[in-house]
């Protein structure tokens, strides 16, 4: 009860302290943001701030978590579904798309984590466990014979993600919508520039 | 003379102390990274340091030179050749792959510069005029039917050298040589990962 309370300050919530505390981790780097630099981003005492949260690694776990939940959530399915492997590839890259132009602030935090703090490495270890699944199922695409045997499985992983995770560097709203934009990569992806 | 000499001397010329201010520059951060960091990691005496460099500015600039005027000579090349835009396009995606995987610590701390210093600004914007290059060529590529028109040049621009760029993520020899590489991005890039 105590806590709900405190955490129900008009204004200054968990969400509204996360929001503020990712947007200085990416603008100064997580190593360079101080809980003192998110209280004055808040305009909130450093002391008002530790009701929200007990640390900078809470806020770093929480916003990693945003981004890697609906990331794992998108793998889940994929590996879940009886569709076949190449479908599952495509639908989890559409899905991917999605979830970087949602959450983008959180997903450009997980994606220059790269650090020695236990939240960090978890951070980290998620990241590789979902290239994992990725990998995993471009390899099962190849076997049913839909996606291209001529290419590493993990090197394919590694590049069409790179095509998605480059959303971080470019996407704006006025760019296109979300769904568009993930037609186009997952077109892209799968049939590449060629005009056919 | 006086500056031959002084830079001459055994063991740490500039070429070090560039290789060295790139490796801090891309462990800690541009910002974070001090002319004394610099001097003792290579074991020398800041006023030694300064005989090599004037500034941080200055190793920035030369450290983004390494990577952007491969890239932007890759580029003269792309536009100057009498092939079709299509083949152009083609030879400077594998081309930039190459400056990458050869030049992967100085291409790294290029794509990682944001910020607000008159040197950090002048390799963003050489950055662009160069995604500008890319963009133009998807379009001329277009126009002459080589490559698909229902994509918007720009986003095809981005994404493709998303797919270009996430090397410094992930790339190290032992994953492939830098020709097999680039042979495997422009392969995807061009015809994607469907088995045809």
């Amino acid at each position: 009860m105590e806590n709900s309370r405190r955490r129900g300050r008009p204004g200054h919530d968990q969400s509204a302290v996360l929001t503020a505390a990712v947007r200085l981790f990416n603008t100064h780097g997580y190593d360079a943001t101080s809980m003192f630099d998110i209280a004055e981003s808040l305009g909130i005492t450093k002391s008002t701030l530790y009701h929200h949260v007990s640390s900078k690694e809470q806020l770093l776990t929480m916003a990693v978590d945003r981004a890697l939940g609906a990331l794992e959530d998108a793998a889940r399915e994929a590996v879940g579904s009886g569709d076949p492997a190449t479908v599952r590839l495509r639908l989890l890259i559409r899905r991917s798309v999605l979830v970087l132009a949602e959450r983008l602030e959180f997903v450009t935090l997980l994606l220059r984590v790269h650090g020695n703090t236990v939240a960090e490495q978890q951070a980290v270890a998620r990241r590789r466990a979902f290239d994992r699944i990725v990998t995993d199922l471009v390899k099962q695409a190849q076997a049913e014979g839909g996606v291209r045997a001529d290419v590493d499985p993990a090197t394919a992983a590694r590049l069409i993600f790179g095509m998605v995770n480059s959303l971080i560097e470019w996407y704006r709203p006025d760019r296109g919508a979300p769904e568009s934009i993930a037609d186009t990569v997952s077109d892209l992806a799968f049939d590449g520039l060629r005009s056919r």
